[in-house]
């Protein structure tokens, strides 16, 4: 199995974690989307719609967005629930993470880390803390009485929530007024197979 | 089962197609979104995140996130594929359609249809229009070489990209362009217990 993806891009990230969790064997291909790697006729043959990570399984099936890999990497693991409420709970979370958190937290990080945060983008990032705040706060609610996003055990929800709200101070969010979110983080931090951004 | 939702939103509009198409009884109870609806003590107490459709199981549960009901609801029908790579890729295309499709498409629709187009929101409505048409060109490539987005089959990742694509000339797109997606449309439009968003 090859993974094209950037391992400091949070949604790339979900598939090294993934991967080293339940020791799965892969080829990392570094892309550089800085450099427009993602932007070449060569990756764009591979994936249409430009984005990092990529998947190409050993029987050459080529897989696209993050939370869909993660689906199909997690089948009958722990990391993906049995029963269909559970499921349906992981996917909710899943969906969040792509519409109400991933555009304002990622992206806020990437303003002020990857740009340095120019002046014709302050206004736009202003917008993306206060949205980024507010998904924050509907996950201290949810963690505050829960170890993990569902039923209390580590899914591939708690995997895609991590990848960009553990680097969320990255971006200019002050997470230690998130006390739950912070002990969840611990929690993720420690399982066996763990492994950090920095690799 | 209760639904809580607003038919003219495609997000809601998904629900009631897949019910219809797949005989689901269910109470509708309409939540009106401009009125400020979604913004109550009540419907926050349901819904923590402020969004529709909601939907509540006969056993209570409270379902969220259009697309993952959509998983909950079509479980053991034809709407859902049997194998993990077919449903990988239904999934990709749900996580699409969050992300890269109703982002753009649906607020482009909310801007002109809704807003009146409002000055301020102009230069914001272009950048829609741009994205927007971005998607639909990725979705007539690929419809162009397939009657259904997976396996040639109407799976829910149909009717997810359905929703909002088939209104997409409210948003001022033009659909005919797109001869694949309107081919498509049509098909969806002829499946036995279609239901229009006018109901």
């Amino acid at each position: 199995m090859k993974i094209y993806g950037d391992v400091y891009s949070g949604n790339c990230y979900k598939l090294k974690l993934i991967c080293t969790l339940l020791a799965i064997e892969h080829e990392w291909i570094p892309v550089d989307i800085l450099k427009g790697d993602t932007r070449s006729e060569k990756f764009l043959a591979l994936n249409p719609n430009g984005q990092i990570p990529v998947c190409v399984t050993d029987r050459g099936d080529v897989l696209t967005e993050s939370n869909a890999i993660l689906y199909y990497l997690a089948q009958d693991s722990h990391y993906w629930p049995n029963d269909r409420l559970a499921q349906t709970r992981v996917l909710e979370w899943q969906f969040f993470e792509q519409y109400s958190h991933e555009p304002s937290i990622a992206v806020a990080r990437f303003i002020k880390l990857y740009q340095g945060m120019p002046e014709d983008r302050k206004d736009e990032y202003q917008a993306k803390l206060k949205a980024g705040y507010r998904a924050l706060d509907l996950m201290e609610k949810h963690l505050s009485n829960n170890s993990f996003l569902v039923d209390n055990n580590c899914s591939i929800a708690d995997i895609s929530l991590f990848a960009y709200t553990h680097v969320a101070t990255e971006g200019g969010f002050e997470l230690s007024d998130f006390p739950a979110i912070e002990a969840w983080i611990a929690r993720i931090q420690a399982l066996e197979g763990f492994i950090s951004m920095a690799g």
